[in-house]
């Protein structure tokens, strides 16, 4: 965590950070030979030493920093690989006014980006994790294939949740980081909002064909949506008119479905 | 999950909800008579009936209706003890304009009710789990004792952070349950930005007691607080000039500070 | 963790210690008056420099020296509670012979105890947490009442399943702690197996009183049992001949079994 | 859950199945045409069918029914994966003696099991996951590189434990997948315990290695190894000698080292 300290008004970063190596390290595995193996605890304090020298912006620019510093360092680096989770707190607010120094973390989403260095090729990621989101209409499954193991009746009005894990490219790393990241986060709600879904597959590709139509640095997106079912509850059985409100969410099993939609 | 189907514009309830039961069933135990024994499954099937019967309106409401239900039916039943927990969910916005039909979770706190109905007396109560917050300045911990294990320094300036988790009692069921749940929050987060913190314990108190004075309804409250440690990384070892302000967040082992505060 | 180094055969303990003060500590709270107020960061030093003292012998020993310290150190403090869990290891074995200095984890259970030293009263307990257990015959649920809300069908063969969670109270503090704790395993693991169940309740009580005719230090234990669902397939649908073999366990929504049985 | 019932003692086979799909399922992406998608909820119940008609032996075995089932009724898939976690149960003992009907969950560690088959193309794998283990002796860190950020002192002598989780192929689909996987676990844990280790790198190496030398039907093997810091507490900060003896396990930061050996 970096506390961007202001008079009056703090700022925070509050990241994971992980780093992978990948490169010609065979004689630590084969001989014991520590000799060209980095430490995990140097690369720890490094993180430390490198924000505190030039305190993090964005954390695609950060990921870049530190990935320059382990390749340029460690000779039998082949790919420094650098993921940051950013986990996203605002000020607490009493109407219009916000404390300057007091934080409320927001939401259970997080904010995360993906550096892959190599030598000669850099790729820079970005994306959205754990992001809850629901639909109460405009949402149908049906028209499937049926054998004799199918029970699933069809259905053209049911509850469509998932908790979104979406990750994706830019085609270079000269990006306003903030602000891609942001429309990316509204377009992605934007559509899963307005489509008509015939089914996670059908929703997902839209909100996916939405951002490459409107954020033009992203090269490509993963997406990644759990169907968190929600099963309707029959309660004519016990008596009650059915309008058909009551459902239970249910964790297992489920099903999951991805896709990555390139240009 | 309840859905309140509104033309344009749904609404959602999202509740856990846990029964118990206490009272005198030692025949189901000594000798495995169950003509006593409600199933749970039977209430789990009463929750889904109650709430299509009459929507959800607040988790308060909705628990003094399942109580009621099952202290009139069951007649060994001395208590019934219902707890709920409320995930909360907003409406996706598009600027000033909301989707009526879509909806994004709010946050990882949960509001929280807990019905304590015995036959003669009933206990209302409502709480906030798991509400990340974090102070980053007017935090100190200092003029403790010390003995020969005592390794902390004493600091007038470190950054607080919690996971809240609150409960409290209303001294009666007649209140606006909604507005009274809102203005206690507000008041927690208040007092925990403005306070001029000792410690967890000071601070903790003062909120408890900015609640009591703030919600006439309130008539006891609980905080629960752990020290979610930040811990200064002290960067000029790495050469970097240190300007106090890289910290680590570590889980284990940590303090945590609870206490009962009433009128 | 503790490791005890012996020529050829280390053995180890592996313990989770939850310290917990009560006691006339209002100034902290009321005037953020720290001077009576032990930091948390010191208890854990105290862990720390008691087991280097003296090693552990019986998480139950230790509690008690832990308790011990604190309160003759800290006048304010009423009650001292001492909670452990041991998370327990074996040494990996090759046919006969065990390896002296590594070790294998044994198992998800616990092995926990729970000191509360009052300045005048001792109550020493022991307990197992999270152990596993499965029926798969001699298990019914059947004559329970029934009202409109019931769907669940009588049975007198179901699978049963728990994540057993016991909780005992010793008599005094003089019982040797470790074959205490191995005879209430066993005892509890055998009247599981035994017994011809009607309900949950039914085998829980059973296994409770098991406890208390075996062991006579005992003199009382709670019981949480969390009724682990296994939902029989009717795989007939499926045009399949159903054996009543295949079942779905399920987490949610779930029953939950529990009682303190007393001499 | 299977249950194989037998006159006085039954077995179980307590499995988590995910299945995905890959193939030419472009137009419910695109067009939200369904006529081609198998509904997870047909697939779930394609695994209880299954299981019902033909016992579970080996995950192997039922994961490969699995997948030659679905690629027979589904034209457009090219690839079907079917990943198994195996729930390890032992029989409750007493003394010599075991219960016919009554189970203990053994351990925290899986079996798991992968088969992923494409028309022409079988690959059949297992592994092990979430075996902890740890070694006390012959475990050394030195002679790693140094740099303005490295604080970590080199040691001959440190805790190693990890946190195992190793994947592995067979050359074909004609093996006793039982008595191999025992094979593989126990050459796994042999090496893990005799191994004089100068890195998690070094030992993991040996650990595949001995696998491959001793398990002629397994062509490569993945091991990831988290290194589980266990750092040395000095109590004679607290006067106390220091027997190198008090150890505090820490989650986070970690490393975490991983490496494919093939023959």
């Amino acid at each position: 965590m970096q506390l961007l300290r202001r008079p009056g008004r703090d700022a925070l970063r509050d990241l994971t950070v992980a780093i992978s190596f990948r490169g010609q390290f065979d004689e630590s595995y084969t001989d014991g030979d520590n000799s060209a193996v980095l430490p995990t605890d140097t690369m720890k304090n490094t993180v430390y030493a490198l924000a505190a020298r030039e305190p993090v912006h964005e954390p695609e620019t950060f990921g870049l920093a530190l990935a320059r510093h382990f390749l340029e360092r460690n000779p039998r680096l082949r790919r420094a690989r650098i993921d940051l989770t950013e986990h996203l707190w605002g000020h607490i607010a009493r109407g219009e006014r916000e404390y300057g120094h007091a934080f409320v973390r927001k939401g259970g989403e997080a904010r995360t980006a993906a550096i892959q260095a190599h030598r000669k090729r850099l790729i820079v990621g970005a994306g959205i994790a754990d992001l809850l989101i629901l639909k109460s209409a405009h949402s149908a499954f049906s028209g499937f294939p049926r054998d004799e193991f199918t029970t699933l009746p069809e259905t053209r009005d049911r509850i469509l949740a998932t908790s979104l894990t979406a990750t994706w490219r830019y085609g270079d790393a000269d990006v306003e980081f903030g602000s891609a990241w942001r429309a990316v986060r509204t377009t992605l709600l934007d559509v899963f909002a307005e489509h008509h879904s015939e089914s996670v597959q059908h929703t997902l590709y839209a909100m996916g064909q939405g951002v490459l139509d409107a954020i033009p640095h992203v090269t490509a997106i993963r997406l990644v949506m759990p169907n968190k079912h929600h099963l309707p509850i029959d309660v004519s059985r016990f008596g009650v008119e059915d309008r058909h409100e009551i459902f239970v969410a249910t964790e297992e099993p489920h099903g999951l479905i991805e896709a990555t939609i390139s240009r």
